[in-house]
């Protein structure tokens, strides 16, 4: 019986040591990239209770851990802290609001990168460009179809910042007569157009401000114009307003993914520009593409890139690579189910705690129908344009910081102080703020 | 006896299983990163026979795993063919010399990024540059001595590209004419100097060309010197042609690294600029610096950055704190001596080559005290400047371009056909083949 019972707990104790093994199989298999598997995991293990995270480059104290990095209107060193006083921000577009979906997909959506990755120059082919993720950009947007990419050029570049400029650099030397082609778009628009077309003082170029000015003048010279659609800040799908054989338009289309709005039909525009930060939400990784259909635009936007910064960093290129992947596992579905659900919900709840006075009034967007989703869907526009109704309230943002909600004034779009763009993607700590303080501020 | 041995078995399994236990404590503790760390682990161990090597994000074929990306002159699935006819490349400055440092040190250098690192746009401090990674800067100048960087500011760009524009433009700006700066360089120079400056097509500054023609000019206006030192291609410790209150100098350091040159003493320029590609080898990396004295002009090059890109990739400048972590560690002893003896011999290698005739002649570099290595140290310039010596050999490019060997010629820096750059910074595979090349071409 005493035998019986020894031989059985040698049984059981080389199973257990088997199934160990085999268990652990995988993992013993990992030599040199356990260190830096084992940083990455204890920095995602520190508590900052939901309400900000540590990063592996985050500000380490006493040499010990990096700090949490807490959201807005939290503190401590934890971010348990909330402060009570604080002002809502609705002001900068960094897309938080996608900070969870990736949280949810650790395993699928990390990258472990060797110190010896990519050191030179360029890729086999002899450009900055990785053909992998060129195939990836085209792969998305014919799963999406919110874009015609066959047969046309991709370009990358440090976010859709860099991209932009490159396009006008481009589109201006296709101009053929000698004066500065004039550049354009319509209010209320993206300040980045503006400033940014101002600070490279090109003498191929100008910024003119409103395109709407040169509708009706038939010698305005080449002119480009920059076209928003959805548009930033009001969402509206807009369309070029200037025609004929002197007009270029830049199509930013950054915001034109199911997360923001229905996808009515690919858009098959000559020049369209998109970003990571507003698909995947990954604004820091600077990463940007455009689709152009010149060959000679095309070209002189490579050389743009090449002359701005050799290329993009590998290893963002290598970021975004792992991220559409993980997009495109699932034709999107997962990701823009997800994106447009939040967005979908916000603007309601946003919509409704409005809704309870006329002092303030919403951008219309009607529901319609989406191609990608194949149903009638609702609006989940990614930033507000807010009007203060009320003939007082002529400064809408001062009204709102009273209120102790930060947006963005409508001079930053060329636009009337009567109006706010405030910010929807941002982490839902914010956007629970932002309706906190909407809340009192329309009861009053 | 029978009970006794089953005992025996039993406490002997349970050891061991403890002892695995204990053992595997470590990985067992890994969870969402294995999967990263395997796939990264799994493409390390990819054989291209020491030829080349394949990349997370290569090209994959039958879906099955990355193939190898070979060195110039190897091919076939493993990189094992020599190509026997094939021309040594000693064209572009790619610094994969270092690579094998890297890859040495396989568990130091390695990063694992989580799928929601750093997906805003700012740090917590508002600004587009870690402080970590600025904190690591100056300190491995401080350890190097190469730099004098105390109380003075520092700016990331995509490598020492975008930080140069960025120089220029805000350097142009602070001219208090109302005609545009002019841009010069010495000859020998680094082409981007001419071909960025002039792509650009600024109204605040134009390149003029060779700084010696303006030495005796005294109302040349604003002039910007690019000042190259070590020289790119020469390797000469330049320094500003042009001296007086509307000079002003932008010190192109990425060489004044003890891998290149002696360090004779700490540079204390105005503005210096430097990269990651000549310091850790990693060009793919896209990061670059500017250490600058001038608070205006530090005010003007961010801005620059921000119109230009909205800041440098995170994923970048994770990975440069990473590696710069690395080279500190042994207060960059490991890299430097690495650095410096494979420049070292291989610089001896050429040299004895080319004695064999006199047909071709290198740049005389005199050996040197180095205030970092605390002695006296020989040659070991990144780049060979090769003149052909025979009157007729006035197409030097040409001479070696038929002997297998493509160097970059001398009107690429603005310098005599009779030149020719050999970079000597490649892989080791690109340089025994160099070796090989002219070994044969000397003794004809």
């Amino acid at each position: 019986m005493a035998k019986a019972q020894s031989s059985y707990a040698v049984i059981l104790a080389f199973s257990l040591l088997v199934n160990l093994l085999v268990y652990t199989d995988g993992e013993r298999e990992l030599s040199w990239s356990k260190r830096a598997a084992q940083e990455a995991e204890q920095v995602a293990a520190i508590s900052c209770s939901g309400h900000g995270r540590a990063y592996l480059d985050g500000l380490v104290l006493y040499g010990i851990k990096p700090v949490c990095e807490c959201n807005p209107c939290y503190g401590g060193p934890d971010c348990s802290m909330f402060l009570t006083d604080c002002a809502a921000n609705a002001g900068s577009g960094d897309p938080y609001f996608l900070e969870p979906f990736w949280m949810q997909r650790a395993a699928k959506s990390a990258i472990l990168v060797a110190g010896w990755h990519r050191m030179g120059y360029s890729f086999p082919d002899g450009s900055y460009i990785s053909t992998q993720l060129e195939a990836s950009i085209h792969k998305v947007h014919a799963v999406v179809g919110n874009a015609v990419t066959k047969g046309k050029y991709i370009i990358f570049g440090a976010g859709s910042t860099q991209v932009l400029n490159a396009a006008v650099h481009a589109l201006a030397l296709e101009n053929n007569s000698s004066s500065p082609a004039t550049v354009v778009a319509s209010i209320p628009y993206y300040r980045l157009y503006k400033t940014q077309t101002e600070f490279f003082r090109s003498v191929d170029y100008q910024f003119e401000g409103d395109a709407t000015s040169l509708q009706n003048i038939s010698d305005a010279g080449h002119v480009i114009e920059f076209v928003t659609s959805p548009n930033n800040p009001d969402g509206k799908l807009n369309k070029a307003v200037l025609q004929g054989p002197n007009s270029s338009a830049i199509y930013d289309r950054v915001y034109y993914w199911p997360h923001f709005t229905a996808i009515p039909t690919a858009a098959n525009d000559d020049l369209m520009i998109f970003s990571l930060s507003k698909l995947t939400g990954h604004a820091g990784t600077r990463f940007g593409w455009a689709v152009v259909k010149n060959e000679s635009v095309y070209q002189r936007m490579t050389e743009y890139m090449s002359e701005s910064s050799s290329g993009i960093s590998r290893d963002a290129q290598l970021r975004a690579l792992k991220l559409l992947n993980v997009v495109l596992e699932t034709g999107g579905r997962e990701i823009f189910e997800f994106g447009y659900d939040t967005m979908k919900n916000r603007w309601e709840k946003l919509t409704n705690t409005l809704s309870v006075s006329n002092r303030f009034s919403l951008q219309k967007i009607e529901p319609q129908y989406c191609t990608y989703f194949q149903k009638i869907r609702e609006p989940s526009p990614a930033y507000a344009w807010v009007k203060c109704e009320r003939e007082e309230d002529k400064d809408c943002y001062k009204i709102l910081e009273e209120a102790k909600v930060n947006g963005r004034g409508g001079s930053v779009y060329a636009a009337e102080e009567r109006y706010v763009r405030l910010s929807l993607i941002r982490s839902q700590d914010d956007f629970d703020i932002l309706i906190q303080r909407l809340t009192q501020l329309v009861k009053e």
